[in-house]
């Protein structure tokens, strides 16, 4: 159990992290106020070392800097950060049909086609939770739209980029369902209740029969449409902890605010099976990617260990603790904070590394990235400062 | 200067290493006799991990299996094992237009559609080279007619399928040009010399005007129509040590055979700039990319050590040794002949490991992958085997 002492030890811990090592190095290094937008490609120290734009990084830092706003009160500074990408997005962002490019240079013009249905996801909250502490009732509109367009494109996501031969191999991704139940959770008074609820239905549905594997204790990312597998492939058997973890979340907070406890304790159960299989026993972390079986996957990086993943397994595990008491969810808990805060934390120069080898040193000393920007971080940060708050307040 | 003592200690190693660790390896294990063509996702033991059929390994293995035929004489296993891929690709490799799919499953059914134009480079070479030595007269008008549809396409390889936003952003990759000079060492007496002199030279040029930069001392990646660069953004400043060198052999084999001497020299003096700048001083071997500027790339996988840029590196030293005498080429031969047979051999089982750690170490134990095939390393022993003989035979 968590005492009194240690939970506003923690508590502290996150706030500080967040409010003195995260916020700051954003708001310092990756706003650009001659061209618009943010910069997302930043050094240790912040230096920016690619001027490219790319839209899930714009969409994710707009969203991030509004939820500060929504949760902690409006500060001038970051709303007027979040503006700064709206309005970027806004003159440059969206093709001739409406999807957003996923990439753009400095001064927005296009380079890389909206191929990326993902990209609109991310403006799509991004402008909910603008809307809702800007008083922007055009952002509202907009990203209404923008996620009737995604309901509409969910079935074909590339559109004409798709590589795959139709009717060539039918497994089913998880990030579709997983990037709904992120929206859902955003959502929610945005998108009318009997439009939402359907969509949140019928991707806890997905998640928990289709890519749970109760016999095998496995979060599969990829399966047939009826929950088989196929194991000839690697991208059949294919593991991604951090994934799984995050989407855990998402589905145990969801169920949670349902008032469906059965799926908070059937969430917890799984999030211990990926934990243990992910777990490098040998040099601490959670693997990035695994295969099934223990062969080799197709991703060279499968042994890094992410920031993103410890971000949300560390979310996983809190909110998994606070929901259920559980010890063990506990233990988790603690061990993924003393790796991550030991492993990617950086005091010298704010934010967290990125990248570590698999024995835990920083393979680059790269703060943001085409991948990474100001978004798992500082959600994990906040997110845990709510709740380790909530349980310090509770009787 | 090599010895003759030496001379033939290399040269057995060299044999040895492609007679009875590799052939064999790929013979016992990568012909799927029951639906023909090849595995290429191998295990470090040869267990076949994955039975997807990709027509980059399919093209590369019939190219592989028919040089050795022309090189030390046909046997029938070798041909029997050519022409398992060739009737293979023939009777599923095709999409309705005549471009090569990318990746087909282990039955034939086509997964991924011919987005890439590589997939038709190695099948052109491998169908010319079958029709040389196995006289399908049939092969060589197919191999024929692909190179010439490659020249039509080679200014818009992907189709279709390309994200790039037209207009966007005219960086050159040197790929194309690369391909092309690997290509014209393969095809010489094939296509007729009027056709494919014009494409050498043409490459000739791209390669030393436009991705050489002398006064930088590097080879770029990417780099603008005029030979500028864009140095703000990541893509501008990639470098690639072994798709370097592996050019920088393909340019000096053909220079010289063009009696070009001066562009031989020119070449070998870039091959040292390469290799200085490629070369981990902490742990040896050479890095997979680099950034110009020393910032970190987009790649997670850079500071890896891959089998084929230092099988490509080999070539490149052994051949400047050979054709210029140059004691700092030989010196680095030596040098990355002794870390690769160090740390990539592995005669438990044949083969080399494909992907080492930056530390040195097998990240995984595989030795055939979606990148890696019957080419790079058996090409290599090949090639080096021949040249160390003619070493060893001139007066």
């Amino acid at each position: 159990m968590l005492d009194m002492r240690e939970l506003a030890g923690y508590h502290e811990t996150y706030r500080a992290e967040l409010f003195d090592d995260v916020i700051p190095f954003w708001l310092d290094h990756s706003l650009d106020r001659e061209k618009g937008g943010y910069f997302s490609l930043l050094e240790r120290d912040g230096t920016v070392f690619d001027t490219d734009k790319y839209a899930w990084m714009q969409g994710r830092e707009i969203w991030m800097f509004s939820k500060l706003c929504s949760v902690y009160g409006t500060r001038p500074e970051w709303l007027e950060a979040a503006k700064l990408g709206v309005d970027f997005m806004r003159a440059h962002g969206r093709a001739e049909n409406g999807d957003f490019y996923f990439a753009m240079d400095r001064e927005g013009r296009p380079l890389i086609q909206p191929y990326n249905i993902f990209s609109d996801c991310f403006m799509c909250t991004a402008l909910a939770e603008y809307a809702r502490v800007s008083g922007d009732a055009q952002a509202a509109e907009e990203g209404l739209a923008i996620y009737r367009r995604i309901q509409q494109r969910k079935d074909n996501p590339k559109g004409i980029w798709t590589k795959a031969v139709p009717g060539g191999r039918n497994l089913c991704a998880m990030a579709m369902p997983m990037i709904q139940m992120m929206m859902a959770r955003e959502l929610k008074g945005f998108v009318p209740d009997e439009e939402l609820m359907p969509i949140i239905e019928s991707n806890l549905e997905l998640f928990f029969n289709r890519h749970v594997d109760r016999e095998r204790e496995c979060v599969f990312e990829r399966v047939l449409p009826d929950g088989g597998h196929l194991f000839d492939v690697m991208e059949g058997r294919l593991l991604n902890p951090g994934h799984a973890l995050e989407n855990l979340w998402f589905v145990m907070d969801v169920a949670h605010d349902l008032g469906r406890e059965d799926m908070v304790s059937d969430a917890a159960q799984i999030m211990l099976w990926t934990a243990r299989r992910g777990w490098d026993e040998r040099y601490g972390g959670l693997f990035y990617y695994q295969d099934y079986m223990g062969y080799p996957t197709d991703k060279l990086e499968s042994q890094m260990k992410l920031w993103w993943v410890h971000a949300e397994a560390i979310n996983a595990f809190l909110l998994a603790y606070k929901l259920t008491g559980s010890e063990e969810h506990l233990d988790w808990f603690r061990r993924l904070h003393d790796y991550s805060f030991a492993h990617f934390s950086d005091h010298a120069y704010g934010e967290w590394y990125g990248y570590l080898d698999r024995q835990g040193e920083p393979a680059f000393g790269l703060k943001g990235g085409k991948w990474k920007g100001f978004f798992h971080l500082p959600r994990m940060l906040m997110v845990c400062e709510g709740w380790l708050k909530e349980m310090m307040e509770r009787p």
